[in-house]
């Protein structure tokens, strides 16, 4: 089984989670500033969804290059990521909606933890077919950055309890670490 | 005709039916956890269908590797089964917002028996094309999962008004059953 | 340029339109069966647009494959079908939301009738690209289905102040007409 | 890396963004004519939004013809581009819903600003990949339709301080200069 429909389905699926985002910046009723203004924390929480969304969209694109072979387990895998990410939508809405209060960030936080460990079972899931593109374990190595950002996720979710603005800024961090999409799998591949 | 567009029209419309459930799942107005609590059915609710979709995604994707045409018998066999699919947001939505009681519950089962049933015809419709790769029939066989969902959901749906709980463990059952990708179509695939 | 991208385009924003419908049958609040029922009308709505746009799936799918070439010019056709088949959740919900009386019903065929010509439109402007595939010609003929469906467009729109069921009548006989896919195609293609 | 998924992912935002648009407007709860008029503007600002989705997406479909290689930097322009692009539902259907006064209108521009920036930004990237197509920089040539949009809309912003149909007037008239697909390409291309 070749990874093509995996691609489209899972680009199907992250297009629209990256575009119903939108639909939680709700229509304001009035014409004026004053009726925009309370959208501000919204659209933000909606910038920094957009950007992690951007950044598992180019990692998975980067990752599939390099996996030759999928399986049932794989494919599974592959869901469960998709499943994590479907949530964002709902946790950027509500932290938004909340102007970054500690719950919301809290659970935002559980969804990025969520999504993160799901992207590591999916690459060990792709590194245990048999017959596997040996490109991939070379390209993944020993995975630091996911495991800081998992690491960040942990330390941000009961830090929101003391400040969320504090978590707020591990998740731009983690972010801006992610930006720069993956060298490693980029290295093996030219 | 080949199956490159109804693969790729299928996936559309399945990543879509998968991500908009998550619409259903309304922002709530306050950042307590009380305001939090009440979507907890909604959101189990959205773990089975998402669950059972994804099995529906994955049958698919086996389906359409054995098939090598297609006519228009096919197209709107597989139109009929996206048709149940697309149900499947609604009836998740109003049986999460419920909380899992008897009319939704087996207003739910009638959903994924139509989609068990559409499946079946798609299958039907597919091995019917004159001069349709042999491997599909071989890789069916007699379909004894098929008929085993199908006499689970008419079971479930009436026991639904003994206890909605038991029709539940139904659907949970054979989400479990169809978890694993159809080793049949892996078997004569390799 | 050729034809790849227009296709997957276009199943995009049909995929997207045949599922969003489903958005507009909205969760009733209460558990009973008279909660359900207002939703009859507006599932039979569902139902009936459903089926158009998956006939125009269809349709565009089987054109798509005569069609060699394509420029600017059917880049817009194509774009100008896809915004009246855009409107179509629009008026189906409307349709259904009001139980099928008269200017719903008419608007309705509205968009129908523009989706109509727009369809019209895009298979001359196929044609007129220099160097198309002549089968594109052969395959279409004088187009009798299509003047038909305008024709009974044109008769169910101000039918509808009459009896607006007679307009309903018609779009499912036009429907009818189109459930089978265009054999003039598949002739020529086979 | 290749072209082929970053226009796939593309093609799937843009055709969520040009159809969900379609949800800003509501089913209205009357059936008369009286019910449906106030949508009048909401559906015009439709009709001028969907074109200028059509425009890009026209305009992105001719440039990742030319494109021969993407990179990291690439991959982020496209996303940055769709970013300003999703945005546009939303300044849609505010600038429906108060009938094209002052500030929506404003904001409104803004957004096609900064979608017109992020699509010289792209091209830019494009541009700077080692070993890009040399029909590219042939096919863009000094960019005169780009920087003749973004100092129209810059007029524009500011003018609906002054009256906001003549910004609608400049937005709709760059439109229409785009409406014809970018000969620059389509020459270096025949």
């Amino acid at each position: 089984m070749n990874t093509t429909r995996v691609e489209a389905f899972s680009d199907g699926v992250i297009a629209i989670i990256i575009t119903i985002m939108v639909l939680e910046i709700k229509v304001p009723h009035g014409e004026t500033l004053e009726a925009l203004l309370p959208l501000i924390p919204v659209l933000l929480s909606y910038v920094l969804s957009f950007v992690y969304v951007g950044i598992y969209w180019n990692n998975h694109h980067h990752l599939m290059h390099t996996v030759s072979i999928v399986n049932g387990r794989v494919l599974w895998a592959n869901l469960h990521l998709l499943f994590w990410l479907s949530l964002v939508p709902f946790t950027t809405g509500w932290m938004g909606e909340n102007h970054f209060t500690t719950l919301p960030v809290a659970i935002y936080g559980v969804t990025l933890l969520m999504a993160g460990v799901a992207y590591t079972i999916l690459i060990r899931a792709a590194l245990a077919v048999p017959g596997q593109n040996h490109k991939l374990a070379q390209a993944i190595g020993n995975d630091a950055k996911g495991n800081i950002s998992v690491v960040s996720y942990l330390t941000a979710i009961p830090l929101a309890f003391v400040s969320s603005w504090l978590s707020i800024a591990i998740y731009v961090a983690v972010a801006m670490l992610w930006f720069v999409p993956d060298r490693r799998i980029e290295k093996v591949l030219d």
